[in-house]
């Protein structure tokens, strides 16, 4: 029953985020004139397609790779491998959409990072980078101790968490930017809710819907491979099933607990 | 230790929580000209200032009662009582904070609910409601069986945060609007800094550095009230301080566990 609630809700995952991204690029195609690559207007179409594709929703699957429950038996470093190469595929969008709209600020000669949107943004990314570099540093190359890992593991988990929390609260503001500036002369304005802006609008609530459901799977106790010692009824039955190999389970006794140890 | 922490983290968000609410008022009292209850454009400066003490500084403290240790021991219907009063308290000032944005559109012929800063700030407050109304009755009226009450308490837990990470994300989207609103037609406008765009960009990053507190905070599972029967050391020693009253402890066996209840 557990699993097939994991599996209901991945599906509603997938079909939130690929809408999320169809969302942005009809908005831009239809409503902005469609994309080009030469510093004009149709430059900056490419950034808000390319950071909600980046940012969230890539960086949200990426993200829930451990909650695989395939991810709980047998070796390790493939599930780690994929979990980075993933990250590593969102931080390329995210860095293309950021050429995307500095390209087009410094052709019209726009200034860059000053609203608040963009300091956030900003820092959702330089985080992102930091945690993509210290996580490939420590659980992927061979040299960390387990006692560092362990000590990093609820650091790393945390700041996924939060590093997706800002990048939603950059969208939205980048979202809702967008429109003031966009429908500021036209005859049917921001505030008259033309399509348009009922279309973006409800774009931002798919994207705000997206990330709440990948904190929610990210955060379910019983979705997470279980620390070891602990044997839940679903990782027993994933076990029972013919040709999987068994795992060695020990009682470990519950003693104090760090922050974060059953993220 | 881990207490230690605890209360250096409780004493961060103090200042940042409060920081935040100064902030917004100088912002609005030296840029933006005071405040009044008039339907002028000095009754919206409540808005910011309203809804960030309701939705996001009142709104987390009030989320973390159960984090004390203190709450963790004897009797727990003076905690809900004071978990309950805190949130409607931030209630109360969040719907003064809508009173006077709408009573300012409403005088000045201004559209209510067109941005999608207002679409995602009505749906937190709307759920905000949802989720006072239904702890009230079902953790606070006495009707409610254990069973109903395990069943709704990870969900509660869940719209809890997710409320909280809503709020953020529609202040974040406010002030950037505020901004692009009062410094259109300046001598400076947002676009070249001006000190009012650095200070309430850095209130909006205050904000924000709030909420990941409150979330890690509310997280965190050192910092939780155990389950019954699991004792931490922290617990442990909370028990063996003189006058304090102990609790039972059974054994209760570790078998499938439901979402978040290790929230």
């Amino acid at each position: 029953m557990a699993s097939g609630w994991f599996y209901l809700s991945c599906l509603l995952l997938g079909s939130l985020g690929s809408m999320c991204i169809l969302f942005t690029i009809y908005w831009m195609q239809y409503w902005r004139g469609g994309f080009a690559w030469n510093g004009s207007i149709y430059m900056f179409n490419w950034h808000p397609v390319l950071m909600v594709a980046g940012m969230v929703v890539f960086y949200g699957g990426a993200s829930l790779v451990y909650r695989l429950p395939q991810s709980w038996l047998g070796p390790r470093l493939p599930w780690k491998l994929l979990h980075a190469a993933l990250h590593l595929m969102a931080f390329i969008l995210t860095v293309v959409g950021l050429v995307a709209v500095f390209t087009f600020h410094n052709h019209g000669r726009i200034a860059n990072l000053y609203s608040l949107h963009s300091w956030l943004g900003i820092t959702a990314v330089f985080l992102f980078a930091c945690q993509w570099c210290l996580g490939f540093a420590v659980f992927l190359l061979p040299w960390a101790s387990v006692w560092l890992r362990s000590l990093l593991k609820p650091i790393h988990v945390f700041f996924g968490a939060a590093i997706l929390s800002l990048s939603i609260a950059s969208v939205i503001s980048g979202i809702n930017e967008k429109l003031f500036f966009s429908l500021k002369n036209t005859t049917r304005p921001y505030n008259s809710l033309p399509s348009e802006a009922v279309f973006a609008n409800s774009t931002g609530m798919l994207v705000v819907a997206f990330g709440l459901l990948v904190l929610y799977i990210l955060l379910a106790s019983s979705w997470k491979r279980p620390e070891p010692g602990v044997l839940t009824d679903r990782q027993l039955l994933l076990q029972l099933r013919p040709g999987s190999q068994p795992f060695p389970v020990t009682y470990v006794p519950v003693t104090g607990r760090q922050p974060y140890e059953s993220w």
